[in-house]
Protein backbone atom coordinates (compact mmCIF):
# COMPACT_ATOMS: atom_id res chain seq x y z
CA UNK A 1 0.00 0.00 0.00
CA UNK A 2 0.83 3.31 -0.37
CA UNK A 3 3.03 6.22 2.16
CA UNK A 4 2.88 9.57 1.90
CA UNK A 5 4.95 11.65 4.31
CA UNK A 6 4.67 15.30 4.33
CA UNK A 7 8.30 16.58 5.79
CA UNK A 8 7.65 20.02 6.56
CA UNK A 9 9.85 20.30 9.36
CA UNK A 10 14.19 20.92 8.61
CA UNK A 11 15.32 19.57 12.23
CA UNK A 12 17.68 16.81 11.34
CA UNK A 13 15.84 14.22 14.28
CA UNK A 14 12.88 14.86 12.66
CA UNK A 15 13.80 14.47 8.83
CA UNK A 16 15.83 11.38 9.52
CA UNK A 17 12.61 9.95 11.58
CA UNK A 18 10.45 10.84 7.81
CA UNK A 19 13.61 9.26 5.98
CA UNK A 20 13.40 5.42 7.98
CA UNK A 21 10.10 5.33 8.29
CA UNK A 22 10.16 5.97 3.68
CA UNK A 23 12.76 3.42 3.40
CA UNK A 24 11.44 0.91 5.73
CA UNK A 25 8.06 1.05 4.36
CA UNK A 26 9.72 1.03 0.24
CA UNK A 27 12.10 -1.90 1.84
CA UNK A 28 8.42 -4.05 2.31
CA UNK A 29 7.43 -2.69 -0.93
CA UNK A 30 5.18 -0.08 -0.43
CA UNK A 31 5.13 3.05 -2.43
CA UNK A 32 6.28 6.30 -1.19
CA UNK A 33 5.67 9.63 -1.85
CA UNK A 34 7.58 12.46 0.45
CA UNK A 35 6.63 15.93 0.05
CA UNK A 36 8.78 18.87 0.95
CA UNK A 37 7.51 21.78 2.19
CA UNK A 38 8.57 24.71 4.46
CA UNK A 39 11.76 24.23 6.71
CA UNK A 40 11.72 20.50 5.19
CA UNK A 41 13.38 21.81 1.60
CA UNK A 42 16.68 22.33 3.21
CA UNK A 43 17.15 19.15 3.53
CA UNK A 44 17.27 19.06 -0.28
CA UNK A 45 19.53 21.76 -0.99
CA UNK A 46 22.57 21.58 -2.26
CA UNK A 47 25.62 22.11 0.38
CA UNK A 48 26.95 24.95 -2.22
CA UNK A 49 26.23 28.51 -3.43
CA UNK A 50 24.72 28.32 -6.09
CA UNK A 51 23.86 31.92 -8.14
CA UNK A 52 20.24 32.26 -8.73
CA UNK A 53 18.42 36.01 -8.75
CA UNK A 54 16.27 36.59 -5.13
CA UNK A 55 14.50 39.76 -3.82
CA UNK A 56 16.37 40.98 -0.46
CA UNK A 57 14.25 39.08 2.15
CA UNK A 58 14.40 35.80 0.31
CA UNK A 59 18.45 36.02 -0.06
CA UNK A 60 18.50 36.74 3.85
CA UNK A 61 16.39 33.72 4.27
CA UNK A 62 18.59 31.76 2.43
CA UNK A 63 21.80 32.84 3.83
CA UNK A 64 20.18 31.71 7.77
CA UNK A 65 18.60 28.35 6.62
CA UNK A 66 21.00 25.60 6.61
CA UNK A 67 22.16 24.31 3.02
CA UNK A 68 21.57 20.75 2.87
CA UNK A 69 20.93 17.63 5.00
CA UNK A 70 24.49 18.05 6.41
CA UNK A 71 23.94 21.56 8.17
CA UNK A 72 20.59 20.54 9.59
CA UNK A 73 20.09 20.94 13.17
CA UNK A 74 18.32 19.02 15.98
CA UNK A 75 14.64 20.13 17.54
CA UNK A 76 16.05 20.16 20.94
CA UNK A 77 19.51 20.60 22.51
CA UNK A 78 20.60 21.68 19.56
CA UNK A 79 23.04 24.69 20.78
CA UNK A 80 24.26 26.18 17.40
CA UNK A 81 24.52 23.22 16.33
CA UNK A 82 26.80 21.30 18.62
CA UNK A 83 24.14 19.24 19.87
CA UNK A 84 23.46 18.34 15.97
CA UNK A 85 27.34 17.04 16.02
CA UNK A 86 27.11 15.50 19.15
CA UNK A 87 23.97 13.09 17.86
CA UNK A 88 25.91 12.15 14.58
CA UNK A 89 28.81 10.89 16.25
CA UNK A 90 26.37 8.88 18.95
CA UNK A 91 24.42 7.86 15.63
CA UNK A 92 27.86 6.79 13.60
CA UNK A 93 28.87 4.85 17.13
CA UNK A 94 25.66 2.73 16.88
CA UNK A 95 25.74 2.49 13.04
CA UNK A 96 22.50 4.30 12.39
CA UNK A 97 22.89 5.27 8.46
CA UNK A 98 23.56 9.55 8.55
CA UNK A 99 21.03 10.74 6.61
CA UNK A 100 22.49 11.78 3.28
CA UNK A 101 23.01 7.51 2.98
CA UNK A 102 19.49 7.96 4.07
CA UNK A 103 18.04 10.37 1.06
CA UNK A 104 20.48 8.53 -1.32
CA UNK A 105 18.98 4.71 -0.35
CA UNK A 106 15.25 6.64 -0.71
CA UNK A 107 16.45 7.13 -4.23
CA UNK A 108 17.93 4.10 -4.98
CA UNK A 109 14.65 2.35 -4.06
CA UNK A 110 12.35 4.83 -6.38
CA UNK A 111 10.71 6.84 -3.37
CA UNK A 112 9.17 9.81 -5.22
CA UNK A 113 10.76 13.35 -3.43
CA UNK A 114 8.63 16.16 -4.46
CA UNK A 115 9.32 20.04 -3.45
CA UNK A 116 6.63 21.85 -2.91
CA UNK A 117 6.81 24.68 -5.24
CA UNK A 118 4.94 27.57 -3.41
CA UNK A 119 7.38 26.99 -0.30
CA UNK A 120 10.23 27.48 -2.88
CA UNK A 121 8.70 31.09 -3.67
CA UNK A 122 8.63 31.48 -0.54
CA UNK A 123 11.62 30.56 0.76
CA UNK A 124 12.99 31.85 -2.54
CA UNK A 125 14.72 29.00 -3.31
CA UNK A 126 14.99 27.72 -7.17
CA UNK A 127 15.39 24.44 -8.60
CA UNK A 128 18.94 25.01 -9.39
CA UNK A 129 19.94 24.91 -5.85
CA UNK A 130 18.31 21.76 -4.93
CA UNK A 131 19.49 18.30 -5.50
CA UNK A 132 19.11 16.19 -8.28
CA UNK A 133 16.17 13.79 -8.71
CA UNK A 134 13.37 15.45 -7.38
CA UNK A 135 9.70 16.52 -8.45
CA UNK A 136 8.15 19.40 -8.00
CA UNK A 137 4.53 20.41 -7.79
CA UNK A 138 1.62 21.40 -4.91
CA UNK A 139 -0.83 20.83 -2.76
CA UNK A 140 -2.90 18.94 -5.48
CA UNK A 141 -0.60 16.52 -6.27
CA UNK A 142 -0.17 15.55 -2.56
CA UNK A 143 -3.60 15.15 -2.34
CA UNK A 144 -3.83 12.96 -4.80
CA UNK A 145 -1.23 10.70 -3.31
CA UNK A 146 -2.72 11.04 -0.34
CA UNK A 147 -6.02 9.98 -1.32
CA UNK A 148 -4.56 6.45 -2.64
CA UNK A 149 -2.61 5.52 0.55
CA UNK A 150 -3.19 3.64 3.86
CA UNK A 151 -0.65 5.77 5.40
CA UNK A 152 -0.50 9.37 5.64
CA UNK A 153 2.07 11.56 7.68
CA UNK A 154 2.95 14.63 8.74
CA UNK A 155 6.42 15.37 10.38
CA UNK B 1 -13.63 11.38 0.99
CA UNK B 2 -13.15 13.26 4.45
CA UNK B 3 -10.09 14.46 5.76
CA UNK B 4 -9.55 15.77 9.67
CA UNK B 5 -6.45 17.50 10.57
CA UNK B 6 -5.83 18.28 14.44
CA UNK B 7 -3.87 21.68 14.48
CA UNK B 8 -2.09 21.89 17.70
CA UNK B 9 0.68 24.16 16.67
CA UNK B 10 -0.25 27.98 16.58
CA UNK B 11 2.98 28.48 14.28
CA UNK B 12 2.05 30.62 11.58
CA UNK B 13 4.18 28.17 9.36
CA UNK B 14 2.30 25.07 10.53
CA UNK B 15 -0.86 26.51 10.51
CA UNK B 16 -0.54 28.17 6.93
CA UNK B 17 0.35 24.34 5.80
CA UNK B 18 -2.57 23.26 7.49
CA UNK B 19 -5.21 25.44 6.24
CA UNK B 20 -3.92 25.09 2.32
CA UNK B 21 -4.38 21.11 2.72
CA UNK B 22 -7.55 22.01 4.23
CA UNK B 23 -8.74 24.21 1.29
CA UNK B 24 -7.18 22.24 -0.85
CA UNK B 25 -8.70 18.96 -0.04
CA UNK B 26 -12.20 21.11 0.08
CA UNK B 27 -11.73 22.35 -2.79
CA UNK B 28 -11.46 18.92 -5.00
CA UNK B 29 -14.66 17.97 -3.33
CA UNK B 30 -13.59 16.46 0.21
CA UNK B 31 -15.29 17.00 3.48
CA UNK B 32 -12.74 18.83 5.75
CA UNK B 33 -12.71 18.70 9.69
CA UNK B 34 -10.21 20.88 11.75
CA UNK B 35 -9.74 19.87 15.17
CA UNK B 36 -8.46 23.13 16.99
CA UNK B 37 -6.15 22.53 20.32
CA UNK B 38 -3.53 23.40 22.27
CA UNK B 39 -1.60 26.18 20.31
CA UNK B 40 -3.53 26.10 17.70
CA UNK B 41 -6.95 27.42 19.31
CA UNK B 42 -4.47 30.96 19.58
CA UNK B 43 -5.30 30.91 15.87
CA UNK B 44 -9.09 31.25 16.57
CA UNK B 45 -8.62 34.34 19.23
CA UNK B 46 -10.43 37.75 18.16
CA UNK B 47 -7.58 40.36 17.80
CA UNK B 48 -9.79 42.52 20.49
CA UNK B 49 -9.60 41.50 24.40
CA UNK B 50 -12.41 40.75 25.54
CA UNK B 51 -13.59 40.97 29.19
CA UNK B 52 -14.40 37.02 30.55
CA UNK B 53 -13.65 35.71 34.34
CA UNK B 54 -10.34 33.97 34.55
CA UNK B 55 -8.28 32.66 37.13
CA UNK B 56 -4.93 34.05 37.63
CA UNK B 57 -2.29 31.39 35.88
CA UNK B 58 -5.11 31.52 33.12
CA UNK B 59 -5.20 35.54 32.47
CA UNK B 60 -1.21 35.07 32.65
CA UNK B 61 -1.48 32.36 29.54
CA UNK B 62 -4.14 34.82 27.80
CA UNK B 63 -1.95 37.73 27.74
CA UNK B 64 1.01 35.93 27.06
CA UNK B 65 -0.23 33.93 24.12
CA UNK B 66 -0.51 35.31 20.75
CA UNK B 67 -4.47 36.92 20.07
CA UNK B 68 -5.70 35.74 16.88
CA UNK B 69 -3.79 34.53 13.41
CA UNK B 70 -2.42 37.96 12.57
CA UNK B 71 -0.38 37.50 15.96
CA UNK B 72 0.78 34.11 15.00
CA UNK B 73 5.10 33.42 15.28
CA UNK B 74 7.23 31.68 12.79
CA UNK B 75 8.25 28.01 14.67
CA UNK B 76 12.02 28.78 13.51
CA UNK B 77 13.75 32.65 13.62
CA UNK B 78 11.16 33.85 14.91
CA UNK B 79 13.71 36.77 16.75
CA UNK B 80 10.19 38.10 18.70
CA UNK B 81 8.06 38.30 15.92
CA UNK B 82 10.39 40.03 13.20
CA UNK B 83 10.88 36.84 11.52
CA UNK B 84 6.92 36.13 10.89
CA UNK B 85 7.07 39.79 9.47
CA UNK B 86 9.52 39.31 7.13
CA UNK B 87 7.65 35.54 5.76
CA UNK B 88 4.52 37.52 5.50
CA UNK B 89 6.07 40.24 3.06
CA UNK B 90 7.62 37.31 1.18
CA UNK B 91 4.32 35.69 0.79
CA UNK B 92 2.36 39.08 -0.14
CA UNK B 93 5.22 39.84 -2.67
CA UNK B 94 4.95 36.15 -3.97
CA UNK B 95 0.84 36.12 -3.96
CA UNK B 96 0.34 33.70 -1.36
CA UNK B 97 -3.39 34.06 0.76
CA UNK B 98 -2.66 35.38 3.86
CA UNK B 99 -3.62 33.62 6.96
CA UNK B 100 -7.19 35.36 7.60
CA UNK B 101 -7.96 35.15 4.22
CA UNK B 102 -7.30 31.25 4.04
CA UNK B 103 -9.41 31.06 7.29
CA UNK B 104 -12.26 32.77 5.75
CA UNK B 105 -11.93 30.59 2.65
CA UNK B 106 -12.23 27.30 4.85
CA UNK B 107 -15.16 28.78 6.38
CA UNK B 108 -16.93 29.84 3.04
CA UNK B 109 -15.84 26.49 1.94
CA UNK B 110 -18.13 24.78 4.52
CA UNK B 111 -14.84 23.27 6.73
CA UNK B 112 -15.36 21.92 9.72
CA UNK B 113 -13.51 24.26 12.57
CA UNK B 114 -13.82 22.72 15.98
CA UNK B 115 -12.49 24.27 19.06
CA UNK B 116 -10.92 21.19 21.92
CA UNK B 117 -13.32 22.52 25.12
CA UNK B 118 -10.38 20.34 27.38
CA UNK B 119 -7.67 22.91 25.59
CA UNK B 120 -9.87 25.96 26.10
CA UNK B 121 -10.50 25.11 29.83
CA UNK B 122 -6.23 24.65 30.28
CA UNK B 123 -5.34 27.74 28.22
CA UNK B 124 -8.57 29.67 29.62
CA UNK B 125 -9.96 30.36 26.87
CA UNK B 126 -13.94 31.19 26.35
CA UNK B 127 -15.93 31.02 23.55
CA UNK B 128 -16.23 34.40 23.26
CA UNK B 129 -13.05 35.54 22.90
CA UNK B 130 -13.07 33.53 19.47
CA UNK B 131 -14.05 34.42 16.20
CA UNK B 132 -17.45 33.36 14.89
CA UNK B 133 -18.47 29.85 12.94
CA UNK B 134 -17.11 27.31 15.44
CA UNK B 135 -18.12 23.93 16.95
CA UNK B 136 -16.86 23.39 20.45
CA UNK B 137 -16.35 19.63 21.19
CA UNK B 138 -14.19 17.11 22.86
CA UNK B 139 -11.79 13.89 21.23
CA UNK B 140 -14.73 11.68 20.80
CA UNK B 141 -15.97 13.83 18.14
CA UNK B 142 -12.55 13.94 16.91
CA UNK B 143 -11.97 10.16 17.13
CA UNK B 144 -15.68 9.66 15.19
CA UNK B 145 -14.69 12.47 12.64
CA UNK B 146 -11.19 10.38 11.99
CA UNK B 147 -12.94 7.10 11.27
CA UNK B 148 -14.71 8.26 8.90
CA UNK B 149 -11.66 9.80 6.96
CA UNK B 150 -8.90 8.94 4.91
CA UNK B 151 -6.26 11.22 5.76
CA UNK B 152 -5.59 12.30 9.36
CA UNK B 153 -3.01 14.54 9.93
CA UNK B 154 -1.51 15.97 13.14
CA UNK B 155 0.04 19.13 12.58
CA UNK C 1 -10.58 0.45 13.91
CA UNK C 2 -6.70 0.06 15.45
CA UNK C 3 -5.03 3.26 15.84
CA UNK C 4 -0.93 4.22 15.89
CA UNK C 5 0.57 6.99 17.30
CA UNK C 6 3.90 8.06 17.36
CA UNK C 7 5.05 9.82 20.04
CA UNK C 8 8.31 11.26 18.77
CA UNK C 9 8.10 14.37 20.73
CA UNK C 10 9.18 14.83 24.53
CA UNK C 11 7.32 17.94 25.08
CA UNK C 12 4.10 17.76 27.65
CA UNK C 13 1.71 18.87 25.67
CA UNK C 14 2.49 16.96 22.69
CA UNK C 15 3.00 14.01 24.67
CA UNK C 16 -0.41 14.59 26.97
CA UNK C 17 -2.16 15.26 23.44
CA UNK C 18 -0.90 11.28 22.24
CA UNK C 19 -2.53 9.55 25.10
CA UNK C 20 -5.76 11.80 25.59
CA UNK C 21 -6.69 10.82 21.94
CA UNK C 22 -5.11 7.41 22.76
CA UNK C 23 -7.17 6.51 25.81
CA UNK C 24 -10.38 8.05 24.19
CA UNK C 25 -10.10 5.48 21.09
CA UNK C 26 -9.49 2.71 23.53
CA UNK C 27 -12.11 3.97 25.63
CA UNK C 28 -14.36 3.41 22.14
CA UNK C 29 -13.27 -0.15 21.71
CA UNK C 30 -10.17 0.86 19.51
CA UNK C 31 -7.07 -1.34 19.64
CA UNK C 32 -4.38 1.35 19.81
CA UNK C 33 -0.55 1.22 19.43
CA UNK C 34 2.11 3.85 20.65
CA UNK C 35 5.61 4.02 19.27
CA UNK C 36 7.57 6.06 21.47
CA UNK C 37 10.87 7.46 19.45
CA UNK C 38 13.63 9.97 19.88
CA UNK C 39 12.54 12.38 22.41
CA UNK C 40 9.52 10.82 23.40
CA UNK C 41 11.50 7.89 24.91
CA UNK C 42 12.08 10.49 27.64
CA UNK C 43 7.98 10.38 28.44
CA UNK C 44 8.96 6.44 29.52
CA UNK C 45 12.14 7.13 31.97
CA UNK C 46 11.72 5.94 35.53
CA UNK C 47 11.97 8.93 37.72
CA UNK C 48 15.23 7.34 39.31
CA UNK C 49 18.41 7.24 38.18
CA UNK C 50 19.14 3.64 37.06
CA UNK C 51 23.48 2.17 37.08
CA UNK C 52 23.97 1.17 33.23
CA UNK C 53 26.85 1.41 30.71
CA UNK C 54 26.86 4.55 28.57
CA UNK C 55 28.91 6.22 26.09
CA UNK C 56 30.23 9.85 27.75
CA UNK C 57 28.29 10.81 24.76
CA UNK C 58 25.24 8.94 25.90
CA UNK C 59 25.54 9.63 29.04
CA UNK C 60 25.77 13.52 28.69
CA UNK C 61 22.43 13.13 26.91
CA UNK C 62 21.01 10.51 29.50
CA UNK C 63 21.90 13.68 31.93
CA UNK C 64 20.64 16.06 29.68
CA UNK C 65 17.23 14.83 28.74
CA UNK C 66 14.00 15.01 31.08
CA UNK C 67 13.56 11.40 33.74
CA UNK C 68 10.28 10.81 32.84
CA UNK C 69 6.74 12.01 32.84
CA UNK C 70 6.86 13.99 35.65
CA UNK C 71 9.75 16.11 34.30
CA UNK C 72 8.89 17.13 30.92
CA UNK C 73 8.31 20.72 29.61
CA UNK C 74 5.96 21.99 27.37
CA UNK C 75 6.62 23.31 23.65
CA UNK C 76 5.87 26.66 24.23
CA UNK C 77 6.84 29.01 27.02
CA UNK C 78 8.67 26.77 28.88
CA UNK C 79 10.93 29.03 30.58
CA UNK C 80 12.90 26.80 32.52
CA UNK C 81 10.19 24.48 33.13
CA UNK C 82 8.12 27.37 34.83
CA UNK C 83 5.43 27.27 32.12
CA UNK C 84 5.03 23.31 32.70
CA UNK C 85 4.52 23.71 36.06
CA UNK C 86 1.95 26.32 35.56
CA UNK C 87 0.41 24.43 33.34
CA UNK C 88 0.12 20.97 35.16
CA UNK C 89 -1.31 23.78 38.03
CA UNK C 90 -4.52 25.12 35.48
CA UNK C 91 -5.12 21.67 34.46
CA UNK C 92 -5.42 20.61 38.20
CA UNK C 93 -7.79 23.04 38.87
CA UNK C 94 -9.66 22.61 35.75
CA UNK C 95 -9.89 18.60 36.46
CA UNK C 96 -8.06 17.32 33.63
CA UNK C 97 -6.19 13.88 34.12
CA UNK C 98 -2.03 14.29 34.75
CA UNK C 99 -0.07 12.77 32.70
CA UNK C 100 1.03 10.12 35.14
CA UNK C 101 -2.45 9.31 35.51
CA UNK C 102 -2.81 8.89 31.81
CA UNK C 103 -0.23 6.56 30.80
CA UNK C 104 -1.25 4.16 34.40
CA UNK C 105 -4.92 3.99 32.04
CA UNK C 106 -3.20 3.37 28.65
CA UNK C 107 -1.65 0.46 30.27
CA UNK C 108 -4.80 -0.39 32.25
CA UNK C 109 -6.96 -0.26 28.57
CA UNK C 110 -4.90 -2.60 26.96
CA UNK C 111 -2.80 0.24 24.81
CA UNK C 112 0.60 -1.14 22.97
CA UNK C 113 3.32 1.36 23.99
CA UNK C 114 6.67 0.31 21.83
CA UNK C 115 9.83 1.72 22.44
CA UNK C 116 11.99 2.28 19.65
CA UNK C 117 14.63 0.36 19.96
CA UNK C 118 16.92 2.51 17.52
CA UNK C 119 16.58 5.36 19.27
CA UNK C 120 17.53 3.80 22.70
CA UNK C 121 20.57 2.94 21.15
CA UNK C 122 20.65 6.82 20.17
CA UNK C 123 19.33 8.26 23.32
CA UNK C 124 21.85 5.89 25.19
CA UNK C 125 18.53 4.70 26.78
CA UNK C 126 18.50 0.96 28.36
CA UNK C 127 15.63 -1.17 28.97
CA UNK C 128 16.42 -0.70 32.79
CA UNK C 129 15.98 2.69 32.79
CA UNK C 130 12.26 2.41 31.47
CA UNK C 131 8.83 2.17 33.10
CA UNK C 132 7.17 -1.63 32.60
CA UNK C 133 4.66 -3.24 30.74
CA UNK C 134 6.80 -1.49 27.56
CA UNK C 135 7.81 -3.81 24.15
CA UNK C 136 10.52 -3.15 22.42
CA UNK C 137 10.88 -2.64 18.57
CA UNK C 138 11.74 -1.05 15.03
CA UNK C 139 10.33 0.38 12.21
CA UNK C 140 8.97 -2.48 10.42
CA UNK C 141 6.99 -3.81 13.70
CA UNK C 142 5.63 0.21 13.42
CA UNK C 143 4.60 -0.45 9.85
CA UNK C 144 2.75 -3.67 10.10
CA UNK C 145 0.75 -1.93 12.78
CA UNK C 146 0.03 1.30 10.77
CA UNK C 147 -0.75 -1.05 7.82
CA UNK C 148 -3.81 -1.97 9.73
CA UNK C 149 -4.95 0.83 11.10
CA UNK C 150 -7.16 3.41 9.75
CA UNK C 151 -5.83 6.57 11.93
CA UNK C 152 -1.80 6.83 11.83
CA UNK C 153 -0.68 10.11 13.89
CA UNK C 154 3.00 11.55 13.93
CA UNK C 155 2.55 13.92 17.29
Amino acid sequence: MKKTIIVFSGDLDRVMAAFIIANGAAAMGDEVTMFFTFWGLNTLRRPEKVKVKKSFLQALFGWMMPRGANKLGISKMNFGGLGAKMMKIVMRQQNVTPLPKLIESAREQGIRMIACTMSMDVMGIRKEELIDGLEFAGVATYLAEADEANVNLFI
